[in-house]
């Protein structure tokens, strides 16, 4: 489609993705990284895509739920990139405007690595949609929680249509986030995700913490 | 966001399109082209957009519902992308793929008109999303029934989202549909939707008539 923009920083808050696989520990460690910044004295607000505005809670349920069936791959990134307009212009953005730390589990890298390198559209194209519905703000901060997707899958019972995918498919997602990541290491850090759960949080702490105190 | 491809035209098929304000007649001369290419012994395939398609028919109620309330103008456009990436990859290209004569009640001149001129997002970004959705196919035909906005809202009792809009907002639209017609006269009609019903059917179909011949 075209190149994309060199990206926006939000020049107050600060904006902190978790990124990863199924069940690699986005939610725990998304949880511990805001228990830790509120005992700081931070304002803090906790977030996720897809699902977290009231119509993005109903595109999650369509992109979701197994009953949906098969969708176009540019259906389905059109409806998670819905979601993250949503997302950034009602949630991420005034919350960003009122200098507080902004935490969501997933956000732009999942459409790349999900509907990008899993589902094998044009990455460059996936981008450019992905950035136009975000504003093209970028996260100052993304953990990407590494893990291979053996371990993960192996976590659910019952699984939902993303994550019912094939092998191949996870594996794909796993390499997109890892190049993401060693495209621009001055905003990634990647840590794996079989560590035991308080070092996984004391080095995204460590990470964390001269951040808070340029601000 | 970026320059838009020049443009794919199906190779078998006809691909008509009725854009237009609310109450301009769009699904009256639909029909009415559609039962006299039936008779002609053609096989004609009539749809619409948004919301021919399993999940476009959750979408449409979800764009066009009161009570969705106010979207970001990026999540609409997206959402009525989604609907359209849904609506060619199942429907109209299968149908064009059997040689048929897809005509549909809107495509992606709405999104550019209400999203991009109503919603006055970048056109030329609105664009670059929507032909993407579509793979970029265009309609060998667009049919637009011009009307002002005075008149066609007058039709309507009770209002969805979309026709609830100001009246700028809907003569924005209008200007919008009048100014893509412009830019490419071949592959455009633009005709008085306050003429009577008859006289802009056979206006359709004399436009329309040696495109058939020439398949």
């Amino acid at each position: 489609m075209c190149d994309v923009n060199p990206g926006a920083y939000s020049e107050t808050g600060l904006f902190v993705c978790f990124e990863g696989g199924e069940g690699a520990g986005k939610s725990t460690q998304s949880r511990l990284l805001h228990d830790w910044l509120v005992e700081r004295g931070e304002t803090v607000l906790l977030t996720f895509e897809p699902g977290d505005t009231p119509v993005g809670k109903e595109l999650r349920r369509i992109v979701l739920d197994p009953a949906t069936g098969e969708l176009s791959d540019r259906t389905e990134a059109l409806l998670y990139a819905a979601d993250k307009a949503e997302h950034v212009d009602h949630v991420v953005v005034p919350a960003l405007a009122r200098g507080e730390v902004v935490i969501t589990d997933r956000y732009v890298d999942s459409t790349l690595a999900y509907q990008g390198a899993g589902r094998t559209l044009d990455v460059a194209e996936v981008e450019a949609v992905a950035r136009w519905a975000t504003g093209d703000l970028r996260p100052h901060l993304t953990v990407v929680l590494d893990l291979e997707p053996e371990a993960g899958l192996g976590r659910f019972d019952e699984r939902d249509r993303i994550e019912g995918q094939s092998l191949e498919f996870h594996q794909r997602v796993r390499q997109g986030f890892l190049d993401l990541a060693a495209a621009d290491p001055d905003h990634y850090v990647v840590l794996d995700a079989r560590a035991a759960i308080d070092d996984i949080a004391a080095a995204i702490r460590e990470r964390i913490e001269p951040m808070l105190e340029r601000r």
